[in-house]
């Protein structure tokens, strides 16, 4: 189950990382490289903060080849035109994504047992990717111009950070429902903080 | 004492960092995670580049945590647009912050004996964090563009290397003094590298 | 003669660096940065990660310091002015770097025996350097855009990687040897992937 839920969100994120791609004017290469780095990125990031190398991303290559095969179909010029990236449904698997990454980042900090750290490494998991896609493409990181986006992975982690030392599973389970709701509600009602 | 002199460095980083986002029209999480990553950035790829991991910015949370607090405590409208990076006493503890995170970064690489390793980790731990912040701004680093600010980072680090076979407070002295002296004398006679 | 060719690639990649700074208005530190970055960037990438600290640029630094040299003698207004970044001889040396740079990267993950993680490593030791050159310039990175630069690196990774098991010289000779004649070839005939 939480496997299925982490191939949705890798989906996602591929996709969101090729579309950047393509309206970037990127190559084929390009394209696929961002949707690589927007599904694995958080994880390769987090996994070098705490010393895993190489990254897991590398060692269970199944996420970065669904997110290659994805990102390959979706770059084919009918399939990419029809694609709209704030349909409902996209922003529904995002938000899975956005939570399972970022409950999983929270867990792998856990020998840690340092709040900063732990739910510093669920955020990084969750939208480090995003970061990395946009940096990638020459664009101020959407998360830090416009959105509630990360603000939505930090208190699901929060969440589950607490919860962790009462139940594992309902640590998991409240940290991405409320992840997924919060990021809904941001999109729908287009939350944002305060601009400058 | 050395500890007053770092919470001054991350103080000043975490100004600079913030008013850079600022600028660059980011919103409130924005500027804080530049405020952080200023700060912080630099002794945080100290740390990947000689394998410390978590890096010390997360098992000593509170040089984060300071800079956070002032970063959103600088976002407030009213005490933005009351401050001006070039003032003389934000460049004076930018200066110190500089010298500081410089020798530090020296002395952390010191059991690899390897002058060029140290030298660089110092420098790094110097200005990584303005590199990473620019980055995020979508600027191009502000040390490869106009600034001798590099330059008196990458002197104090040969002169505390240096000194550190002599006398370790000496040399620290030392290094941390030549930076404020060169980043301060710089700014006021605004030298600058051969251009392109 | 092994040594000899890393370090022709060396001075192709600094060079490459350098110019790129200088077409961006950098200083003299950030020319000589970017020429360095470009140079051995890939190979830091590489051992970050495998979790090799410090990377083995800093363990040997002849490389970085031949690229700080290059990158300084060529930042010499008459000689810049001079080189042609497009010149046979400069995509001839550049090709070789390319192609030792990547069989020296599948072969540093080979006790992992993975072959998506080693062809990776292959990629990154040969474009990161490239990659990174193209971030600190504020360029989306070239790779990404328009070549079929990183498309060479990759199939000879892979003729590199499935030919250890045989025999490893043969390996590394016919993976250099694919990449040189790919990219001469992808640079002769303007080869590119499908762009969106």
């Amino acid at each position: 189950m939480y496997f299925i839920l982490e191939l949705l969100g890798t989906v996602a994120f591929a996709i969101s990382g090729t579309m950047v791609g393509v309206q970037a004017h990127m190559d084929m290469l390009g394209t696929t490289v961002l949707g690589l780095t927007t599904a694995v990125g958080g994880g390769v990031i987090r996994d070098l903060l705490i010393g895993v190398t190489p990254p897991a991303a590398f060692q269970q290559p199944v996420y970065a080849l669904v997110a290659i095969a994805v990102s390959l179909i979706v770059f084919i010029p009918p399939i990419r035109k029809r694609i709209n990236t704030n349909a409902m449904i996209l922003i529904l698997i995002d938000a899975v994504g956005l939570g399972v990454f970022t409950v999983t980042g929270v867990k792998s900090g856990i020998t840690f047992t340092n709040p900063f750290l732990q739910i510093f490494l669920g955020v990084v998991t969750g939208v480090g990717g995003g970061v990395l896609r946009d940096m990638f493409a020459m664009q101020k990181p959407a998360i830090f111009v416009r959105h509630f986006y990360a603000i939505a992975s930090l208190i699901g982690a929060a969440v589950c950070y607490f919860l962790l030392s009462v139940n594992d599973n309902a640590a998991m389970i409240a940290g991405i429902s409320v992840i997924v709701v919060l990021r809904i509600l941001a999109a729908a009602f287009k939350w944002h903080l305060p601009k400058t």
